[in-house]
């Protein structure tokens, strides 16, 4: 398969939403076994198609090395045999999970006669803007299937061979359930215009996710004519209270810095109480030191631990994404709290305390999207939420916040039961 | 009072901005006690200030009357003592709603140990754009406040003074509550540019909600760099069915269309199935005629009513908010649903039926914030719901759908309670 020969971009794109909104009301009103039926056959599809798309990626690979793209991203580029496996496995775990769509909550009877209830229901038509991983196709499509979106994937202009693949295997996947063939749709061209085109049709689209470096959403989001389900910086923090338990806080601040750096839940800067400072830094440094993790501190944490280099303000506002931690010792808990306000990225921010009231003021004050007492930040993932899936972590408050899963690629409509009832 | 000189109205916008983002952490720790003192104090100084809240509408009023501004106009504009009481009694019932924030909902315990649970918490700052009705001023405030939410208003130049009053008594209620003053500003100047300044402060808005006519929210979502919370078409469909119930079909479209002519959720267009249409039309033929109601048909329609004027493809899409009503013939429920698939606002959409799975599948399949079976879609709002109030009616999916209430200017967080645990 090869890049078609697009010279209109607008009309192409205009026509793919057109397809999308039309193919949007089967798959609202497609019936749970319908959707599982298609994400088993999409994954099915995929293992029958190995070859084709190790091939196709083959093609990706090859250009890419060609064009002298980094160790890295040929390697986020690369369908193992393992990978597929794991794209495979995640269908299955889709169409596993409980079906949002339809369920009704809180049918209330009003002073009226009529009763009052919630329905849940898809968002309509999303749009998935990423780049390098083709493994998004397959994960993001059956996340949009399952909460009964249409979906429009415009991937990474070095996996779209890879991504075309792969396309095809959904495309089949929702045939051989009954389901719009247009439910899923892969843009096929690398030109960049098409993300300018789908980001202004709202009549089409209902939701943009952007999913890659901060450059790209930064982009969608400031041009964006649709809403935009944003992740941005995780500038996480763990506060280490004057009554944590010391050795939870060594525990966690250890976790949270250095079980992964390049993840945005990893904690970028410690906080710590005056009171405990000198007895945890020390204790902590040395753990840190043998990770290799570089610090810097504040004034006073360098009296503590004068090997440290001296943060600079730039520091506090820095997502390392790297064994480099950021330690400012705090009077206290607001000014703690102070420091993650002005500082953080209302992503992840934790406690270490023993001390009640100080976690209840902790958790209903901080305003990030997870907010943990005695826990490492890295627990901010669907997965470990229990959300079954991820399509993505929100930075906003809007609409989603932190982990989404399919929930977040829903909304709901009132419904109404009455028995001829009229308003006076 | 009178308008303030503001030169620089970016730098005026950005100061109030910046104002109320400050102010906005100090509402979102506030307990329900403040937030309910502070909404008494706010509805005892209106009461105490009648005075020089009737005199300040005065100014607004003779102003407008030399303007030219018409009856319609003055009248939304003026304070009557019955609609002061009204502002009061509006705040006092704000006050004895449950406090939505920091409500923590589904604390489930996960396999690794930590307990994840969601708590729902103020969107931040609310900016709310409005026209003539100065008692916008009072509602709008007490709902954001109750929310926990910091709140930018901006009425109409129109009513700038009796607004002003209105603001004065909101800063003695927050102030005497031990509230930031802040808390709520009224923008202080007429100055169109305010407006495009509020919907481009992202770092200082979290969300605007235009309330006024459609040219104006057109406008606002177009241009607005912040989320918007808005209203726009309703093309609302009550759908008789070939099982209906006659005589809850003629109450429900009766209501539905004659009730009040100039709302949201008043019926645009009936469509009957062809099974009943010859029974029921000439019915309600007789009843509209006597309310004076203007009928447009299509031609199977004008079959069974000769005198109805031959609708256009144009009444299909009108939202007329007057005395005119659209009706269409159809052969079935797929039709029905196909013609408010094409033509309705998915604002609120009936089926009368005494038909299970008919009733079943446009609940489930109508894609509109609100679904009825068998009652009159006048009852799409806040109060018939049982939302305690209404910010606002939303036509979008995203965030807020439908009568908006006080959970609409909230959002969730994740708070996880842990004793120690890291991620493996």
């Amino acid at each position: 398969m090869s890049e078609r020969q697009i010279t209109d971009i607008d009309a192409y794109m205009a026509d793919l939403g057109r397809r999308a909104r039309a193919a949007s009301r089967g798959l609202a009103r497609a019936t749970t076994r319908q959707k599982n039926d298609a994400l088993s056959a999409i994954a099915d599809a995929i293992d029958g198609r190995r070859e084709a798309i190790v091939a196709a990626n083959q093609i990706d690979l090859e250009q890419g090395a060609a064009k002298g793209l980094d160790a890295a991203l040929l390697d986020r580029l690369e369908l193992t045999e393992g990978r597929i496996d794991t794209m495979i496995e995640g269908l299955r775990q889709i169409a596993a999970l409980p079906d949002p769509i339809g369920a009704i909550t809180d049918l209330d009877y009003r002073p009226s006669g009529i009763q009052v209830g919630r329905m849940r229901v898809p968002l309509g038509v999303v749009g998935i803007i990423y780049e390098s991983r083709p493994n998004v196709t397959a994960d993001a499509a059956g996340l949009c299937l399952k909460s009964g979106n249409a979906t429009l994937l415009r991937g990474g202009s070095e996996a779209f061979e890879s991504n075309q693949a792969i396309a095809a295997c959904i495309g089949q996947g929702l045939v051989e359930a009954g389901l719009p063939a247009d439910g899923v749709q892969v843009v096929a061209t690398t030109d960049r215009a098409a993300v300018g085109a789908m980001i202004a049709m709202p009549e089409f689209v209902d939701v943009v996710i952007p999913r890659g470096g901060k450059g790209l959403i930064e982009r969608i989001s400031r041009e964006a004519r649709v809403p935009v389900i944003k992740h941005l910086d995780g500038i996480c923090h763990v506060f280490i209270d004057a009554d944590a338990d010391l050795d939870k806080a060594f525990d966690i601040a250890m976790n949270a810095k250095t079980q992964r750096y390049g993840t945005c839940n990893t904690m970028e800067t410690l906080v710590v109480d005056e009171a405990v400072a000198a007895t945890i830094l020390p204790r902590l440094a040395s753990a840190y030191r043998e990770k290799g993790v570089e610090l810097r501190g504040c004034a006073r944490t360098r009296e503590i631990l004068p090997e440290a280099i001296a943060a600079t303000e730039a520091d506090w506002d820095t997502e390392y994404l790297a064994p480099i931690l950021a330690i400012r010792v705090v009077s206290g808990l607001d000014a703690a709290m102070d420091h993650i306000a002005a500082h953080g990225s209302a992503h992840t921010d934790a406690i270490v305390t023993e001390d009640y009231s100080r976690a209840r003021r902790f958790l209903r004050e901080v305003d990030s999207s997870s907010v943990m007492v005695n826990a490492s930040t890295r627990f901010a993932d669907g997965f470990e939420y229990g959300l079954g899936a991820e399509i993505g972590i929100s930075t906003d408050k809007f609409h989603a916040r932190g982990p989404v899963g399919l929930e977040g690629l829903t909304s709901v409509k009132f419904v109404v039961l009455g028995d001829g009832e009229v308003r006076t």
